[in-house]
């Protein structure tokens, strides 16, 4: 069996994230796995597993999302990515294919994740960003936004920023960086962590924008996280301006 | 009655062009002009009638279509484009409105116009760029196609990259620069020019794709140009990879 590595970029809006959740086995959009599968499985003719770096939510977009899946098939790697390029909705393309080892596991093997999220902070929206940067329009205090975000570095338990989806899982994790640059307005919030609750990232953008915009004081960063209570920290932002960037193994 | 002068960002791909042209008259698809009129028309409650910088073609994007109208109304500009903004579909926004002298026209005004093709130039496609950029997989010489356009600067006829629309116009037109710029495979071609001829944008950029890809040996742009020939010229490439971004007054 070869095990084929992946690494995929993807427009989330038509699909109901990576994989299907509990709370969406209902939904009747497709999740970006499923298309994948079927793809590979029409390329290759046998039935295929396809094991994510983790999932990215309902409308999230990917950059580089890794994964793998093991084959008998022999094809060569340059033809089955063209296949695949030619076979995929067009909001899917695959960037690179390579050979890995067999132990090679996106999901266990994935060491940090970096997410960025991008805000238009403007009087008026932009077109070509529309599906792709959360249009904000309020004046936004980033260097006080910044200074709070360094709170959330380290080792801490986010249950603050945690939308339950009803499995108990481990709150804590390591949030390496966050990094905020603004270029006229275009802001961007890099997050690199060593995983992520369920829509942890637009929690935290959400808060950041409460504090950026006054409407939290100076100082609120430390007592929500400290709270590890959801309800005392900002609203989730919207799924569009979120974007896998990178898989780090 | 005001005059007041609006730039326009919008995605093309909704759209049959700026303007109804003869050979569109039954087609079912709105013109850009046609959906700002009536959303003006909602706001003002008077009879508007919008004049372009010029056309842009179907499916053609722009960053910073001008146009102006006239009006009696007395409403604040700020007010104005923000009731723009909200009441226009998401793919057409007013990025800046000004109010200008009686003898503003955006079209007999315009004393040069910036378009800008992009190509994405590499063996895969990019799900983010796909309704922008032309995706273009063979290997480019692009030094030789940076050297053939500069042919064409200068006041020239240019019959041959003109798309005849059947009305007779004077194929004479003064082209300020060539522009060609690779960053990564991600390739733009700007051009600025004092007016363009029907499709004469998108047909130099197929004539300089099919040099760079080697179908046309180098010297062939100046026998193209003095052949004042359609048929000599490159095909058409697709209208999503335009862009107008500026024009000058």
């Amino acid at each position: 069996m070869r095990n084929i590595k992946i690494t995929l970029e993807y427009d989330g809006r038509r699909y109901a994230g990576w994989q299907i959740q509990p709370k969406n086995q209902t939904a009747k959009r497709q999740t970006i796995q499923e298309s994948i599968e079927k793809t590979l499985q029409k390329i290759l003719q046998e039935k295929i597993k396809v094991i994510g770096s983790g999932r990215t939510d309902a409308g999230v977009h990917a950059l580089a999302q890794v994964a793998n899946f093991k084959t008998h098939s022999k094809i060569p790697l340059e033809k089955l990515q063209k296949a695949l390029n030619a076979l995929l909705p067009e909001d899917m393309v695959v960037n690179k294919i390579e050979e890995v080892g067999p132990d090679f596991h996106a999901r266990f093997q994935a060491k940090s994740k970096l997410y960025r999220y991008t805000i238009l902070n403007r009087r008026y929206p932009s077109v070509f960003l529309r599906h792709y940067a959360y249009f904000y329009p309020y004046p936004l205090d980033v260097n006080l936004m910044r200074k709070e975000a360094q709170y959330l570095v380290g080792r801490h338990n986010f249950k603050s920023f945690y939308t339950s989806d009803k499995k108990i899982r481990n709150p804590v994790r390591t949030i390496k960086y966050i990094k905020i640059k603004n270029n006229k307005g275009l802001i961007t919030i890099d997050i690199e962590a060593d995983g992520f609750l369920y829509n942890m990232a637009r929690n935290i953008v959400g808060t950041l924008l409460e504090i950026g915009r006054g409407r939290f004081p100076q100082g609120s960063m430390k007592k929500i996280l400290l709270a590890k209570d959801r309800t005392k920290a900002g609203p989730t932002v919207p799924a569009g301006g979120l974007c896998l960037i990178r898989v780090n193994y």
